[in-house]
């Protein structure tokens, strides 16, 4: 997009009704409207291309954007920092460690306390099963409260970098990537995605990348196909929020057995590893009781469970049944890639690779949508500001 | 404050004779004016007003801001870094960790090596008892040592984040909330607060809330009044400050028994643990000898103490023999509160929910106080710096 | 250096052969032409005299500096976190326990996720011979593959915080320091620098200093000498770097057995502990391997092999024998100093007090040399934006 490009998507988005997201939260997507979530996208392409042409992006003259991670980062860490520095932000790290939350205060107290110069919260919170989205939510509560009462002088927003329920940052990217790949919002309908678990020598992961997806890509229209071996089942609403919002969509949710039905005529194919459900219910018991014992005996015996399904491997074999033989691969990365990062794992090294530079420019919108969020959640006419943006550059030339 | 509210309050604060502040440290409070402890008020009220009003308080287009945190912290850390950040500057902390410190370099040294490019130092130092005012005085001597032979360019100035012991960025914010409360720093005049000891499960925290507390409010012509257990003196040298400040300031310092003396009629109430000053001398000394059985017991032995006066809590009851049944509550967070973060604690919970909005308010002054101590410390003629502040934003309106 | 001094420089430089610096990294100083060295050692007194002149030197609106320390560092960090805020960067360290990285994602995987925003990349490795420089080659191919292949918009470039081989920050600081002491780059001709080992009580320092120093100060006609105990030798190619060099710009290399010796009649000494290079191979295997019991009796029998050389020390009286009696003394700090940070160490403690102002003003050239090597790789013609931004100071005056 070029300058002009751009000030036509502007003038698209501010025919969208996105009031509900001033002063709101990013948590979960389904949460957002149609209108809501097409203008994440366009504003995280405005701003894109805005960066690309040399506008400043820079909304905030000073201000704190929080960052809470209760889970190792890296991708996600730099975005948000990226994201943030892009509109002007200093971000500031709440290490649990180095603060006094041990000394028994409450998540309303905490929140309030760092919040006083924040426009923003970022929190991953991935780890135990039915924890992470409670604690946003109790945080949302507690800055919201604490601004109508005067406390905060601003209402800083969240935006959910990974709970155990959805990861939005990071489902929002593949859609956009999938909308810049096909050509347009609208290409995506009837499109066949493949949402397919994948072994790997690993265990634990998070259940919210594959809920995420299928929670997301149902809203365009798509056929979104789950694989998944037995016993590691998504959380049950969120799978009626997939067959839910097919219907509304004129697409199709399913449940498939096999891998290699999934495959077939697959436009897109997303095979990733999660832990089994109860699994990571099972974890979090354990984790919440210190017994360390119990989680080496969960881990060991759920790798041997794991082997059982040691052939969910994306293959090149299996990528030749897709559309064409050539549907799109993705991850969000980083993947187990079988004799690279593990002797087997979840993609063939030929696979990965002759996916890898889409996969890093997938990777590569998360900075923006991340932007975006922030933006439309902190600008009541988010419009009229880019537009103020765009033509302070064409000032200052 | 509206933008002409601002413009007279930065004309009063240019009467302030505060030329001893410029390229200063803020380390005690007592060492401090009059018109030093006014100017910081205004300044910090002012910047509050402008940023409240959208005026850019971003006096520095580059520079760090050091942050040296050698105990825990929360609430101090992001004041911190919100000042900085309000006013354009940096955050950059020290982890002595990942620093090479170790290595046997003297703090002369490592008090330059990162003051090339700061404008600011602070310093959380609170865990040692006779040490931490100690280390900011050294920290500060190198640094103008370093700017006289022309090592540094400029003059980084010190802001104490809690020694062993003041905490003057609590309590200065404590007293902002007074003169906000009761509608002026004239008002303070013959109000009486009780500064009392109070019960808590945990054991060594500083004694440098309580005696910021009597060495500040002192200055105003209020009438002080300490309680705590046989035992939990505080320093001598600080209570003689308090002397000294209530003669002049034509108020009273009397320390008494009990704690219900304390509250009787009393317009304001601190009620918060500390440990007895020997614990703390006796903690230092056995940290210092990484004596970790002695320390166990000594804690067994300062929890069994603590104990015996489990009664000196800030229940409902007491509230009802302050001024009118309705004292200001006090604490500056967290507070261990009685069947919320412990069994038994300082404060009854009813009597802490019933002050949360104004304690967080009160929390909220802490980031301006910072800036404030910051922006007279770095400027010459601040009024003038404000006011060129306050007329560039009318510019760019 | 006042404005027109500036602009005076800016005009010397733009006549500099330095388009190779453009989207390059700076890694090794062998790999830089003449030109280039002193197109470094130009910008950064271009940009400590803005600087000094209240002449902003920020030239980026938004953008990250990425840092990755493998070992410890207090000056280098505050050197790289100063320079990058002086342009306006935001610093964002890739702390390798709380990233992803773990999970077996390859280098130039994670080099382009931490790289979406990302100006430039800092990065400390210096603990495994032979490891250091080859990871910061195989970030720096993995970022030029990344911006060649579309998926990065801009390509980051690397500044070498200190590897196995070089330490080009501290050794052009150093040489920065001696350009100002005797009054202009041409005046090092014929001067003597003896670079020596010197006693320490630690073990397994980084041969990156003195390296870096024989490989760099060989460029501008000086006598250098290097001196040090048998088994201490310093890499064969980097010796070869430095006769090549000698040659080529009528200095000369020699390498000599006695500290007394090398300080005989020369004009800077620069004495300084590293361990034998035979130690360091060994050192990284039992690293890698994770022996500790290896590690621990590798560490006793190189502390006692020291031990055999503790006459190896900077001393008065070898101090008389250097030319006029008065050489300069220098080290790249922090210094193990005789009776005051170790019993016996590299340097007597009245020596390094006497040179202690010189030293300190050396270690703080390093924050404008790393911003003139990270100016001049970002900027195609940095002359031309240097120019820029002294005459916008003109006008907001």
């Amino acid at each position: 997009m070029d300058t002009n490009g751009i000030l036509e998507s502007i003038q698209s988005l501010s025919a969208k009704k996105i009031d509900s997201m001033y002063l709101n939260d990013f948590l979960l997507t389904w949460h957002k409207s149609e209108d809501e979530i097409v203008a994440t996208f366009q504003t995280a392409e405005i701003l894109r291309s805005m960066r690309k042409n040399n506008v400043s992006c820079r909304v905030f003259d000073s201000g704190l954007a929080v960052s809470i991670f209760r889970d190792k980062s890296t991708r996600t860490r730099f975005s948000f920092a990226s994201a943030c520095n892009l509109l002007g932000l200093a971000t500031q790290d709440l290490d649990e460690e180095k603060s006094q939350i041990t000394h028994g205060e409450t998540v309303r107290e905490t929140a309030n306390m760092i919040s006083f110069l924040a426009e923003i919260i970022g929190i991953r919170d991935d780890m135990y099963l039915g924890t992470g989205h409670t604690y946003m939510k109790e945080v949302a509560q507690s800055v919201e409260q604490g601004y109508q009462e005067g406390v905060l002088p601003q209402r800083p927003t969240l935006v959910n970098l990974q709970c155990d329920i959805d990861h939005p940052t990071q489902t929002m990217s593949d859609v956009l990537h999938l909308i810049n790949h096909f050509g347009g919002i609208e290409n995506l309908k009837g499109k066949k995605i493949a949402m397919t678990w994948a072994y790997s020598p690993s265990y634990g992961k998070p259940l919210s990348v594959p809920q995420g997806v299928i929670g997301l890509m149902t809203r365009f229209g798509m056929e979104v196909v789950l694989a998944h071996p037995q016993g590691y089942n998504l959380l049950p609403e969120v799978e009626e929020v997939a067959k839910s919002n097919s219907r509304k969509s004129g697409g199709a949710y399913t449940r498939i057995a096999g891998m290699s039905e999934a495959f077939k005529d697959a436009d897109i194919v997303y095979p990733k590893s999660w832990a089994p459900f109860t699994v990571m219910e099972e974890r979090t018991q354990l984790l919440h009781a210190g017994d360390h014992y119990g989680l080496k005996d969960l881990e060991k015996r759920c790798l041997e469970n794991n082997k059982q399904f040691i052939d969910w491997e994306c293959t090149e074999k299996l990528m030749r049944t897709t559309k064409d033989g050539s549907a799109l691969y993705m991850h969000c990365l980083p993947a187990d890639i079988s004799g690279v990062s593990c002797e087997s794992g979840e993609v063939e090294a030929s696979v990965f690779e002759r996916y890898r530079v889409p996969q890093y420019i997938q990777a590569g919108y998360k900075p923006y949508i991340i932007a975006a969020m922030i933006f439309l959640s902190k600008f009541k006419n988010p419009a009229e500001k880019l537009t103020e943006l765009v033509n302070q550059n064409h000032q200052n030339e």
